[in-house]
C-alpha cells in the first residue's frame, strides 16, 4: 500500500516521473549534504544557485539556445503571464495579436483586451476549437507589438503542428508542451509555461525569452509585475519558489537522461498513436474531439455514444486505477493527458480498457 | 550522514518542524491512498480539496477569527502583495499610509509612492530602524486608505510590541511571525505573510482579511491581481501552489499539536532570552541592534567588536553545524532567526557557542 502508484492521466497538476519523485524523497531531509532540506535553504546560498543556475542552463541546452535568449522563474501561473505580457509589451497604438483557440487563448485575449491593448488575430471557436487556425487564417496587424498563441489547448486536445510565419515577435503560451518534443524555438521571441503540467510541481512558470524582447518591456510598472526585474536579479530578486524549481531541475534532467527532446517526441508520439488508434479503430463508439490535423500529442479527447456511458467509463477506468480521464466540462467527455512522465505501459493500459469497455457496452 | 541535519538559523527560508518534513517524505509517493504524490494531484479533487480547505480553516483558528475574515492563498512573495495592496486599495484621493520600520516596510511604500497613492505616515530609519514607531510618533492622515505595517522586521531584528490604534483600516506585513504569537487579529484589517520564514516553503502568501475589506477592492484590474478573484473562487481561479498550500497546512497542524500560539509565544520567548541573554551578559562584547524595548521575538541581531571578527564567529558558527548566522549586508553582524520550529536547544547550542567564541575572542 505505502508504494501503491496508479496511472494518472489528470491534466495538471499530473503525473512526475517517479524517479524524480524517489530521488526527491530520498534527499527531503538533507540536500546534498546540507543537513537541511531544499525548503529550508537560503535562496542566497551557493547549493541552492547551483540548483537554480543548472536548472536554467539545461533549459537551454534542451532547447538548443544560446545566451541571447534568458530563462526567468514567475510565480502567479499562466494566468499572471496573460496580464503581465500584454502591461510590459503591448499599446494602445501597438496592440497584441492573439489566435483564439481555445480556453487560454481565449483568456489571455481577454486580459489584453481588458486593458484595451488586445485584437484577434484569428479563432476558431466556431465549431468547437476543433482545430488550430492555419497560417492561412491568420489576420495580423503589421504594427501590433506582437502575436499571441497557445501551442497546445489542454481543454480541447489540439495542438500547434506549424510555427507561425509573422513579422512581429511570436509568443507562445507552451504551458501544457514545452519541452516535449523538437521545435525551432529560435523562431519565438517569448515562451512561456506554467510547470504543473509536463514539467514540474504547480507553483512557477518558466518562461524563455530573447533578451532583447525582455529589455523593451515598459520600466513604470510595479516591480514584481515587470519583466526587467526578473532580468536583472536572475529571478531572485525576492525569494523565488525553491522546490518548484528544484524539482523542475529535476525533471529536466530527467528528460536529459531519457535522451532529450527527440526521444520525448518518440515516447509522446507512440503513447498518442495507441490512444488515437483505440479511438479511430472503435467503429465510431469512441469519437474524437480534435480535428486529425490538429491532434494533440499531449492530450486526447473524446466522447462516448452517451453522457451515461462517460459516466460510467470514468467511473470504471478509476476501478482500473486509470485516474483522472473526465474531461473538462466545457467539452465534454474524456481526455488523457499523457506528458512526458506518463509512461507508455500507461497508455497501453488505458488503449486495452477502452476496447473491453467498448466491447462490453 | 543521510540523517545529518544542522541547526539552521536562516532569516527565510528557514529552518521546517522536522516532524513536518518527515511526515511529507513518508508519503511522497503516495498520498492520502490515492496512489499519487500531492504534487500530481487535481487541485479539483476532493483530497486536494480536503487539505486546501482545512488549512484555510486551521489559520482562522489558530487567529481567533470568525467566517468575517477570509483566508486567500496568493504567489509572488510579500514584494508582488506590495504592489496588490495599493492597487486595489488606494487612491490618488484616498493614499495608503505607511510605517517605515525597516527594509521591507519601505519596499512596499516604494511600490505605492511608484503609483502615486503612498504617504508616510512614521518612520525610524534615522538612527538605523533600531526601533518600532511607537503610537504617538504616527501621523495618519484621517482620510488615509489604510495604516500599513511591517510587524516583524526580519533585517534589523526588531518587532512591534503594540497594536497601532488607528481609525482607517489596518494592514500589516507578518511574513516574519504570523501565528508566532497570539495577537488580538482581530484588530487588523488585512495580514499577509510569505510563508518562508515561519509557516512552509516559499512559494505562497497567506492572506488573512477581513471579507468586507476585499469586497470594497476596486474591479478593473487584471484577474490575477484583483483579491476579489480568490475570494470569489477560493483561491483556486487558477491552479494553486498545491505543494507550499499543503506544507503550510502541516506547519499549522505541527503549531496546533505543539499547544497552539500560546505555545508558540512560550517557546519563542524562551529562546529569545536565551539570545538576548548572551548578549546582554556579554561585557559589551556582542551588541544588540534593536533597541530593547523593539526587540524582536523572531530575529536577534547583533555586532561584534570587529568586522573580523564577525567573519570568524560566522565560520566557525558552520563548524559547530549552527548555520545562517551573517547578518544582512545593511545591517552587518549577525543574525540568529529563531522561528517557531527552531528547538530550544538550537538556541541554546548557539548561545553556548557564543560563550566559548567571547571567552576565546
Amino acid at each position: 500500500m505505502k508504494d501503491f502508484r496508479v496511472y494518472n492521466f489528470n491534466p495538471g497538476p499530473a503525473t512526475l516521473p517517479l524517479e524524480v519523485l524517489k530521488d526527491a524523497q530520498s534527499e527531503l531531509l538533507n540536500f546534498d549534504g546540507t543537513g537541511m532540506s531544499i525548503m529550508e535553504i537560503s535562496h542566497r546560498s551557493a547549493p541552492y544557485e547551483r540548483v537554480h543556475n543548472q536548472t536554467k542552463a539545461d533549459i537551454l541546452s534542451l532547447m538548443g539556445l544560446g545566451d541571447d535568449y534568458e530563462v526567468l522563474f514567475i510565480q502567479g501561473g499562466a494566468s499572471l503571464q496573460f496580464a503581465m505580457i500584454p502591461m510590459n509589451f503591448a499599446t494602445v497604438e501597438r496592440k497584441g495579436a492573439y489566435v483564439l483557440s481555445g480556453t487560454f487563448s481565449s483568456n489571455a485575449y481577454k486580459e489584453a483586451a481588458t486593458l484595451g491593448v488586445g485584437t484577434i488575430a484569428a479563432s476558431s471557436k466556431e465549431g468547437g476549437f476543433r482545430h488550430v487556425p492555419t497560417q492561412d487564417e491568420l489576420s495580423i496587424d503589421p504594427n501590433a507589438a506582437y502575436l499571441h498563441v497557445c501551442y497546445n489547448n489542454t481543454i480541447y486536445g489540439t495542438e500547434f503542428h506549424y510555427i507561425p510565419e509573422v513579422d512581429v515577435p511570436l509568443i507562445a503560451d507552451m504551458s501544457s508542451d514545452m519541452l516535449s518534443r523538437p521545435i525551432d524555438f529560435k523562431k519565438f521571441d517569448f515562451m512561456y509555461a506554467g510547470v504543473q503540467k509536463n514539467l514540474g510541481p504547480a507553483g512557477v512558470v518558466i518562461v524563455v525569452a530573447k533578451k532583447k524582447m525582455i529589455e523593451s518591456s515598459r520600466a513604470d510598472l510595479p516591480t514584481m509585475l515587470k519583466y526587467e526585474t526578473f532580468l536583472k536579479k536572475n529571478s531572485l530578486y525576492n525569494t523565488p519558489p525553491s522546490w518548484s524549481i528544484y524539482m523542475v531541475g529535476k525533471v529536466v534532467r530527467w528528460i536529459i537522461d531519457q535522451g532529450g527532446l527527440s526521444a520525448m517526441a518518440e515516447r509522446n508520439a507512440r503513447k498518442a498513436k495507441i490512444l488515437y488508434d483505440a479511438i479511430d479503430q472503435s467503429d465510431g463508439f469512441y469519437v474524437g474531439h480534435a480535428e486529425p490535423s490538429s491532434r494533440s500529442f499531449m492530450n486526447v479527447t473524446f466522447r462516448l455514444p452517451t453522457e451515461n456511458l462517460e459516466k460510467k467509463f470514468a467511473a470504471e477506468a478509476a476501478e482500473n486505477n486509470l485516474i483522472g480521464v473526465k474531461g473538462h466540462r466545457s467539452v465534454g467527455g474524456m481526455r488523457a493527458s499523457i506528458y512526458n512522465a506518463m509512461p507508455i505501459e500507461g497508455a497501453e493500459a488505458l488503449a486495452d480498457f477502452m476496447n473491453r469497455f467498448r466491447q462490453n457496452n
